[in-house]
Order: structure tokens, then sequence, then C-alpha cells
């Protein structure tokens, strides 16, 4: 059985359990305290990832696969959540890639501040840019999603799953997701797909 | 003919020229000064890319593609430069990730800082942060690379044009890539492939 290396404040690893979960794929997990440098140690460094992050996968001969949109790629491939034709396929990579470059850094950086770090953290100082990076990226959400059910091509797929990760718990982050009525209708579309799995166990309790 | 939205500076862009002429592509470029905002203008926002960056592909219907990895990945499908191998392709996806995620924002971030801004730019305050960031990042690709020639599966790929753009030029960003023999080497081999194209015109002429 797969083991998904995770942890349950990372919407990077929520990614990878939605994604299983909607596949129907069982694994296995051991969660990390990333702010323990539990996944700093010469072990994880040396056979796990060597960038220190998680969420990775490892399989059953030791292979191990990091990036949470490498790993839905891999997933995804020959399902319905990464169609056959390629334009759509190249769309669902330009927003793979937004989010990572534009999109999580400033969203999923605001939220690990606000709710992982102390309440007299120095890094509160960042949160001003975060907010106005962040702001842009969920704007852009906004405007593609105002005539459209999903991202990309009307289906529902792994676009859609990178971009909820973070964007559901913006608010977590300090965002006031108020200002986009279709980013809000969207997430409620996503939370009814079938096998949908929430965040957090105990969902509601966090955000 | 398909258009290349450009900027002869940018790494990112020059992912899709390498590509594209490797490929033997026939492409027409338009070029643009991202420090004069030229990429924030209505029309590019509206047509071209709503996030303001390039590199974006323009087809001849006007469907535009933007995010340079997602442009390799496009062009790359069914050649050599993304094999048919599910798990090459997902190792191929980790480093694509890698890139944007852990060493674009440094080694890009370091060069554009210090060649592109004016020497009093109080953005120079950045730049030991942006070392320490992008020095990890270059010692993963040192350590990936002792061992092989290329970073997956042995054979030249877009994971290697994506990490060679900004790796390659390096120096422009302030890192000495002189603690780096293995990564030196690879460069060299890239360098050496079929169809290579350099970053700059005159290459040379700016690092």
């Amino acid at each position: 059985m797969i083991t998904l290396h995770d942890n349950v404040d990372s919407g990077n690893a929520y990614k990878a359990r939605l994604l299983l979960g909607q596949l129907g794929l069982p694994f296995r997990t051991i969660a990390y305290d990333v702010t323990r440098g539990e996944t700093r140690t010469e072990d994880f460094l040396g056979r796990i990832n060597a960038n220190g992050r998680i969420p990775v996968i490892e399989f059953d001969d030791g292979r191990c696969l990091a990036e949470s949109n490498a790993i839905l790629y891999y997933f995804a491939l020959g399902t319905n959540f990464f169609p056959d034709d390629r334009w759509r396929q190249a769309e669902i990579m330009q927003w793979l890639f937004f989010e990572q470059y534009s999109h999580e850094p400033f969203v999923a950086v605001a939220k690990f501040i606000l709710t992982m770090l102390p309440p007299d953290t120095p890094r509160r100082a960042e949160i001003p840019l975060l907010h106005e990076k962040g702001y842009a990226a969920l704007q852009i959400l906004e405007d593609r999603l105002k005539n459209r059910d999903f991202l990309v091509g009307g289906e529902y797929s792994i676009a859609d799953i990178a971009l909820f990760a973070y964007t559901h718990k913006a608010e977590m982050g300090g965002f006031d997701l108020g200002r986009f009525p279709a980013l809000q209708r969207w997430i409620g579309r996503v939370e009814k797909m079938p096998g949908f799995v929430a965040m957090y166990p105990k969902d509601g309790s966090r955000s």
C-alpha cells in the first residue's frame, strides 16, 4: 500500500488526500509536524525528499514522489481528473503552475503565519504584502470562474483540486472570501463532488 | 505560425525558445519590457494572460497558453523531451514544480534585482535571503547530478530545460557556481545538445 507523508494543516498534502480519496485508492499516512523540523531529519532528506517538504508519496519499492502537483499528475493520468485532450491538459498545467507560483506562496503562507506561528511572530509583518499578492491571485480565479463551473473545459479536474486546497481555507490566512461570489459558488460545487473528503477531520473546527 | 510573447532577459521565456528551437518548430516573437509594465496593459491582461506575465504562446486561433513549464509540457508531449513512461513523467513533473517553487523565486529574482533594477534599489536588501534559499536549491541540483548525466532517467528532458534556464545564468544573480562542479558539468552537457540555442543572442556579453 502507498504511504502519504502528510501534515494535517498542509493544503498541499490535502490535495493528495482529496484525489486519492476520490479515486478510491487506499493509502496509509505518516504525519509530520513541520514546525518542529520533522521533515528536515537526515533520514527524511536522504530517503524521502531532499527538499525537506511534504507531501511525498512513498511506494512499496521505496520510490518517492514529492511536489503536490506532481503527485496529482501521477495519480490523475488516465482518469477523468486529467482528460486525454492535449489542449485541456496544457490548460490544467497552466493552472497548476499558477497555483504554485502566484497563489500558494501568498494564500498558504498567510494561513501558516496566522495559524501555526505564535501571535507575536515577527513574520506577521509579511501579512500586508501576502494579502496584496494573494488577493490578486484570488481575483484571477474569481474572473475565471464567473462564467465557468470549473477551471478547465467545464469539467472537474486536478486544476480544481490544486486551487481548491488553499483557496477554501483562505479565511484562515485573513482573506475575505465575501469579495468573491463566483469563487464561493465554485467551492460549493467542489464540496459536492463524488468522494469529496474535507481537509480537516472535523472540518469547521479549524476555520 | 505560433507567437511567443517574450522577454530576452527572462529565463522562463528562454525555456520556450530553447525547446521550440530544439524541436525545430518555427515561431515569431513579440518582445516586452516587463520593467515598464508592458505586460500589465488592458489588452495583455484581457487577451494574453490575466496574470500579467510572459512567456505566453499565442496560437493562430487566438488561444493563449501561459506558464513556462506548461508551455514545455504542451510542446514536449509525444517527443523525446517528455518520455512515455509514467514514472519518468512524474519525476519530470517533480522537478518542474521544484523549479517554480524552490528555485526560480530565488535564483531568478536575485538576477532580476542585480541586473534589471537600479544599483540603489532598496530591493538589494532581499539578496541575502535570496542567496540562502537559492544556494539550497542549487545544492539539491548538485547532489542530484553528482552521479547522473541528466535530471531524470539518464536522458535530456524538459526537466533539464526548466532547471538549466536560470541555473546557467545564476552568476548574474551573484551566485558562485564554482561551488557546484556537477552542476557545471551538466551545464556543459546541456549546451552540447542538438539544436541548443543560447539565452542571449550574443551570449557571454550579459553574463
